[in-house]
């Protein structure tokens, strides 16, 4: 840099480093861990059932910029693998505040599948592996499901001004869930799927 | 997909498989290919002492959605190892058409030099490294520079209304280029350089 007389509301370039295999970032300054308890009343059974019954089940490591229409904000996921009940670990999932506002993940390790839904109860599983993109378009509410044995890791990217509405997740469910079937995942409707 | 009533302006989920060696995309539609006659003039030595003097000097693989505000458009680059008199094989680079947007580059294979200019002159290098993110911040032009052996590869998201400005780049070139001195890659400055 010769000059600090950057446009307005224009940054400074900077770089963060991945770490593909466990999702760190450095430098990491902003880590967003949630629980066990923190996931209770998303699991058809209660998470005191849990395996493993300790740990974080997810972490989100963000890269963090002003939440506005011109930036980017961008964060890493670990999410753990085990079970709740039949129900494989996910993350709460939310719809954007602004609804019509896209993301995109990149998975990094790992593996499992993206459950997406509309307002109107419309759903879309996509599968997610290493090398996988998976195209969120706005309106869709977005959870990730690790169908592995081990952390699913993905790099998620989106607008600045996105926003997130979790209260409506947390109210009504996805209208699917991730279970364990004798074969594998299987994705069956949510008997407490409750739509607006 | 229960439904075809998406909401207004809203896409289908849809996925694309990254290799993050060659950087090709499945399924991979839309290939911009750049070879040295493109590049004629950007150059300070003539394109036709190029080593290697062949084949595309770099692609871009496009992962295609509307170019609107809330939309995420994304694309991979392979930007082939190779010299113009001592300067390193490089994109054109360009500034956004809509200024303030930024852009975010994450390398997955190769190694190189990410060079940004903010149309003051003022500019700023960064690493590039498998597992580096590139913050662009809106207002910087950026130019991708091989500087290794091997392919650079990465992918980069940026908001559908960024646009592209090749031409303020094309006429003034970028402040400094990158190239090979006794000690490996050197930044230095530009003499064809000029400020609007």
């Amino acid at each position: 840099m010769t000059t600090t007389d950057l446009p307005e509301g224009a940054l400074v370039p900077f770089t963060v480093y991945i770490d593909f295999e466990s999702g760190d970032l450095t430098p990491d300054p902003v880590v967003l861990r949630r629980g066990l308890a923190d996931l209770a009343g998303y699991f058809l059974s209660d998470v005191e059932t849990a395996t493993p019954a300790d740990g974080d089940m997810y972490s989100v490591h963000e890269i963090r910029v002003p939440a506005t229409n011109n930036n980017l904000l961008s964060s890493t996921t670990v999410l753990q693998p085990g079970k709740v009940g039949d129900e494989y670990f996910m993350t709460k999932g939310h719809f954007h505040a602004t609804r019509d506002r896209a993301e995109i993940y990149l998975t990094l390790s790992g593996q499992g599948l993206l459950v997406m839904a509309l307002e109107d109860g419309t759903t879309e599983t996509k599968e997610m592996r290493p090398g996988i993109v998976n195209y969120v378009p706005g309106h869709w509410a977005h959870r990730s499901v690790n169908t592995g044995d081990e952390p699913l890791v993905f790099y998620a990217v989106y607008i600045g001004d996105a926003g997130y509405d979790y209260a409506t997740i947390a109210e009504q469910g996805f209208p699917v869930i991730v279970v364990e079937g004798e074969r594998g995942p299987e994705i069956v409707a949510n008997p407490r799927y409750r739509r607006a």
